[in-house]
Parts: structure tokens; C-alpha cells; sequence
């Protein structure tokens, strides 16, 4: 590539979030950096798109750097919809959604404000990738990861990633030093078993909290799981082709 | 199955929606129904989860009829949540969501709230259909596809889903005569062009409301779209594996 890449980047955790500001800096090593991220966390909004409601979209400046930022108040799929059609008028050359603060590994992916923006990319036919870390804190430790960041976005932009795939990229929370490589995975088939924290509130009517329990009972050594618990960054190629084509066979056996 | 089956019953468009009350109808006539659907529309919610909020959940009577019926404050996927884990707490025989207003083919269901309520059901390893008819209308004719609602649910208990497999079921619109039957299919390679609506609020400050238009240029015959097309019921079969296994083996040719 000749020119300087157009990199969009986003997130869910809101445009002041530390993994967004960490990718920010990354990305300016490597090309021309526009950022349309939420205005407010939305973490866990899957692959929601604001259509009975308007959408804002503020130009605004967080910290210091060449990039240029708009805060929005949609979902992250809204935001690169918007950073691609109303900000950009054109395909950028990357897209890249994150650091997200916690694991989006295995079923993760499925409820992921980060990787939908990553998969809204791919839909568009733009090479995306999301970025993750397994450390929850709004003060988790990203420089350990950017240097990967920045390795990860490279190849993608110099191999090119296939086309209809995006890349779901989980770190362990290890220091830099003890991160033993990258592992290219499948998803593991995990699952959460909910709990929900019934309460009262103060006129007396019951309400819930949604917590749960994080399962993995796949033990192949060729998934996220495995490779995070062993040391190494797990990247996922993430498609959206839900279509179950093994199933359709079986399905044709049914006498309707 | 000897005792009558139960059914979770839920959708995207709120538990008010002419679609979800026919497809309570047409549950009551196979089994004992919960229902536990969004007090409020959560179109386009995709797979949306409420983490950093509380969840409500009342006891609703909306029309006649033997079921027991619960409004949630939540996401569809919420609502399946709820439902299985502090409503039934245990699992249903079948989860049954909309009937949708609207199509939930191809790239639909990426964002459709109807579909992911019916994944949620899936993951948890409860058989579970979604159905959609290609009717945004609030008046859509429901009655057209009530009896092909009945069958394809009967189907599904009797030869049981394949496991991880959810059935995103969509019907044409059409008066019931013109119906051809089903069509088992592949999720079209289909795609939406985004265009935003710029707008100027009253303070004189813009917004956007997203727009679009719906692109196939995917000419197979075995596609949920041509089905549609060509007066057929297209059932895809779902899974929430997200893992692009046919580009593990390129991904691993990069030189990290």
C-alpha cells in the first residue's frame, strides 16, 4: 500500500474509554485515523441498529493526536455505518473496533457491541477487526497488548483478510513478557448460565439483575478458551453467514 | 411426546403485536404457553443483552386466552433469559418467536430481535424457531400463515431440531392459496446500502435517520431469497458458531 491507510476505529465502551484511546494511538502510527465511537457505554448491545430513533453525530476532541473524532449516540453498528456512509463517503481500509475492556471470546461474540462493529465492517466489504482484553477494569493495562495491536493490524492490511471473514482477536491479561504468541482458533462452545439477582425497589416493586456464570466445557486445544488460558492471543475468524449448511440436509428429511 | 409441550413464546415487536398474539393462538392449540415477551418495541435490538441496567417483569393479561403472559422491560434475548431462568425455571420444550412484522431474511438476521431471542433459546439448548412475515404493516395477515406456523412447529417437536441448529423461519406475502410449500435454504449473500437522512432539529442542531436499500445480487436458487421470490416458505437453518472454518487454514499462512 503506497498511500497511508484510512482506518476507522470504534468501540462500545464509549468514546473516553482507556482501550479506545490505546487503539487510537496505535492506529496513528499506522495510517490516517478517524474515530466515530458511542457517545455512552454500549457494551453488550449485540448487533443492535438505532431505526425508530434519530441519531446524533458530534465532532469532538478527547486527547491529543492527528485524528479526527465524532461522538455518537447510536450503537456501535450505527457508528461505523455512519463513519462509513455521512463521515468518511468512503470505504476505509481498515476498521477496528476496541481494545475492548473484557473477554469476547467463545459465545461472547454473539452479544458484543465491539465485534458487531468489526462484523458490520465486514458486511460492508471492509477488512475489520476487533480487539479485546480479558480485564474488565476501566484501568486495565493496554500497553502490554499494543504492540500486537499493531503487528495484527499490519498483516491485515498487508495480507489481506479473506473476504466475509473479520478477525475477533481475545488477550490474556498477562504482562507483555509472558504472552506466549498468537493462536488462530476456533470458537469455543461455551455458554453462560444465567442467574438473575431479584430485588425490590424503594415503592416495593420487584426487579432484576442479570448476572450469570461463564461454562466452557470444550476441551479442544484448538479454540479462544484454550488459548487464552495457555498464554496466547486468540484470533477467530468471525463470519456472518449464519446459515447452518450441515443442518439443511437433515432438514430436508422432514415431511411438512 | 405424551403430555402437552411447553411453549416460551416471545418476539421483537412487544407483547401488544397483532404477529405475537396470533402466533399465542396458534401455541395454545399444540401446548401449554408462557409467553414473556418486550413491553415495548425492540426492532433491530439484534442480539442486545441488559447488563447495566434492571430488568422488569409483570404479570400482564393482554386477550383471552389460556396462557400466562409477562411484559419485560428488556431485549428479546432478555426476555428468553427471564423467561427460562426465573419464570419456567426449566427449560421449555420449544421457544417459539414473533410472528415478526417484517422479513428477517438473509443479512436480517443479523440485527433482527426476533432471531436472537430464538438463538438465546438455541444456545441454551432449548429447540426454538423463529418466524417472520414479509409484512412491516402493524394490519399484516397473519391468518395466511397460521396453519404452515402450526406444522412447522409440530415438525420441530416430533423430529427434533439438530442440535445447535435454530430455524429462521419467513413467510411471503401472500393469500394461503398462492403459498407453494417450504423451501429449506441457505442465507442469501444479501446486503443493505446505507443512506442517512439529514435532518435539523427545532434548536437547529442535525441528526440522521438511517435509511436504506436492500441489494441481492446473490443468484443461487437454494437461497432464502429466491424462495420469498418464488412464493415458497424459506426456512434457514441457524447456529450461533460464528468460527469462519474455512479460513483457519490461510489465516495460519501469516507471518505474525
Amino acid at each position: 500500500m503506497s498511500k497511508r491507510p484510512l482506518i476507522l476505529v470504534t468501540n462500545d465502551d464509549g468514546i473516553t474509554a482507556p482501550g479506545l484511546r490505546k487503539l487510537i494511538q496505535v492506529m496513528n502510527e499506522i495510517g490516517d485515523v478517524v474515530v466515530v465511537a458511542p457517545d455512552s457505554p454500549q457494551s453488550a448491545m449485540g448487533h443492535a441498529i438505532t431505526i425508530n430513533s434519530i441519531l446524533n453525530c458530534t465532532p469532538i476532541k478527547i486527547d491529543e493526536g492527528p485524528q479526527t473524532e465524532y461522538a455518537c449516540s447510536g450503537t456501535p453498528a450505527d457508528c461505523v455505518k455512519l463513519g462509513v456512509h455521512e463521515i468518511l463517503k468512503q470505504k476505509p481500509d481498515l476498521c477496528v473496533s476496541g481494545i475492548n475492556h473484557g473477554s469476547n471470546s467463545s459465545i461472547n461474540v454473539i452479544y458484543s457491541g465491539t465485534m458487531s462493529a468489526a462484523v458490520e465492517a465486514g458486511i460492508e466489504g471492509i477488512p475489520a477487526i476487533g480487539f479485546s482484553l480479558l480485564d474488565y477494569q476501566w484501568k486495565a493495562n493496554f500497553d502490554a497488548v499494543a504492540d500486537y495491536v499493531k503487528q495484527i493490524s499490519l498483516s491485515a492490511l498487508s495480507n489481506g483478510i479473506p473476504e466475509g471473514v473479520i478477525l475477533n482477536v481475545n488477550f490474556p491479561k498477562l504482562p507483555k513478557k509472558e504472552i506466549k504468541g498468537i493462536k488462530i482458533c476456533r470458537q469455543a462452545k461455551a455458554y453462560w448460565i444465567e442467574k438473575f439477582d431479584k430485588r425490590v425497589n424503594p415503592l416495593g416493586k420487584e426487579y432484576y439483575w442479570l448476572t450469570g456464570e461463564f461454562i466452557n466445557e470444550d476441551r479442544g486445544e484448538d479454540t479462544d478458551e484454550w488459548a487464552l488460558k495457555n498464554g496466547y492471543i486468540s484470533i477467530v475468524p468471525v463470519h456472518y453467514d449464519l446459515t447452518a449448511h450441515h443442518a439443511i440436509q437433515q432438514l430436508n428429511t422432514w415431511d411438512f
